[in-house]
């Protein structure tokens, strides 16, 4: 896999989980402080944009092995894991927005789907600024199933939505946690809702009455860890 | 001004702020239900892509009047305001989805410095899913002297920072709130953090040490959000 931008090549060096084999970097770029120790191959901008096939390159791109994949089961065997499980987000953009916070507010993991879910692509690192490197992220085959075995090992599911849901900042958010958020537009599935145990929803105060599902994330995420750190302190 | 995009061409028809004097469809995007009382002209794809400059149209696009700007004297003037400034943010999508946030979480308005920051450009009408057609936004000349306003208007000021900043959630964000934020990357500018009362930090439990300043923007907003609620109750 062909990583790119300044981020994810920096990251993926730094979290050392995947072999990085060969980078290629602009003189300009190739000069930063983190690739001193690093054989960097000299490219020009336009070799670059047609390696990584994007021209969000920033100047850099590296060779690195297939994103190492968490499994299911080990997130759910941390000490009151927080897991962040995404139903059908197909956007790179979104999906890696929401890894970045995940990794910001020190979840567990994140849960994908195999299906119609975007996977851990080049796009999804550059756009987690390379966050994906040090999480663990797991892809489950069926995502209401997974709620179901998150249940049995004690976790207390939540999913975000519109409708018919409680105030997110009245909940507990103790012990084992797991967060559902659906794609924008659609929402979360109606099997993946009825298998969360609460459904909670933030306050809609303007005109257009839907929030970017990774602005939903951090607002959410935030709330969960403030309150759990809370309770240490 | 050409906005492009389902949500921004329907928010343009809901506010009725600025004038949307030609819609151009696809045949399919010119069957939604919120188009009936509209003259459409029917375009295909590549014509719309070709009128507004981008591939994310979805089918349909609109010739509207520039966007209604409003003035900063008129943010500071509302009852216990809340406004969020941005410092010299560049990128359309993230000044695009923070003013989605805002609007989300009832903001009186978003103050942007006139130089080196995103305008409400069609990209950015696009990031909001039209939004800011419903929010009220100001450019300014000069930040720091909005700040020096702002709190001459009775207002407080909070900056988001990484460092030396004290928690956001130990803070009261009672009466008239100014947030203002940052560029990703540089933060805010020494002027413009020396004008604010108090800098505030979400706290960073990851390795990435960093949030997308959206993320951050949405973090912050809600817990504000919270704070102004819970008092009224």
């Amino acid at each position: 896999m062909i990583v790119y931008g300044r981020n994810p090549v920096r990251e993926a060096l730094r979290a050392g989980r995947r072999p990085v084999t060969h980078v290629w970097a602009t003189r300009r770029a190739a000069g930063e402080p983190w690739l001193r120790d690093v054989a960097v191959s000299d490219a020009r901008p336009e070799a670059i944009e047609a390696r990584c096939g994007s021209a969000a390159h920033q100047g850099i791109c590296a060779e690195v092995g297939p994103y190492p994949y968490a499994g299911a089961a080990e997130l759910l065997a941390a000490a009151d894991p927080l897991i962040v499980a995404l139903d059908e987000l197909e956007d790179p953009q979104n999906v890696g927005a929401i890894c970045r916070t995940a990794e910001s507010v020190g979840a567990t993991g994140v849960v994908l789907p195999e299906r119609r879910s975007a996977e851990v692509t080049p796009a999804v690192c550059k756009a987690s600024a390379g966050a994906v490197e040090h999480l663990r992220i797991a892809r489950v085959r069926n995502l209401a199933d997974f709620l179901g075995d998150a249940k049995r090992a004690g976790c207390w599911c939540y999913g975000a939505a519109a409708e018919g849901a409680e105030p997110y900042d009245r909940q507990d958010y103790a012990g084992g946690v797991v967060l559902v958020l659906g794609a924008e537009g659609k929402g979360l599935r109606r099997r993946v809702a009825a298998s969360c145990d609460v459904l909670v929803a933030l306050p809609m105060m303007g005109r257009v009455g839907s929030l970017n599902v990774s602005a939903a994330a951090a607002a959410l995420l935030y709330e969960i860890l403030q309150r759990r750190l809370d309770r240490e302190s």
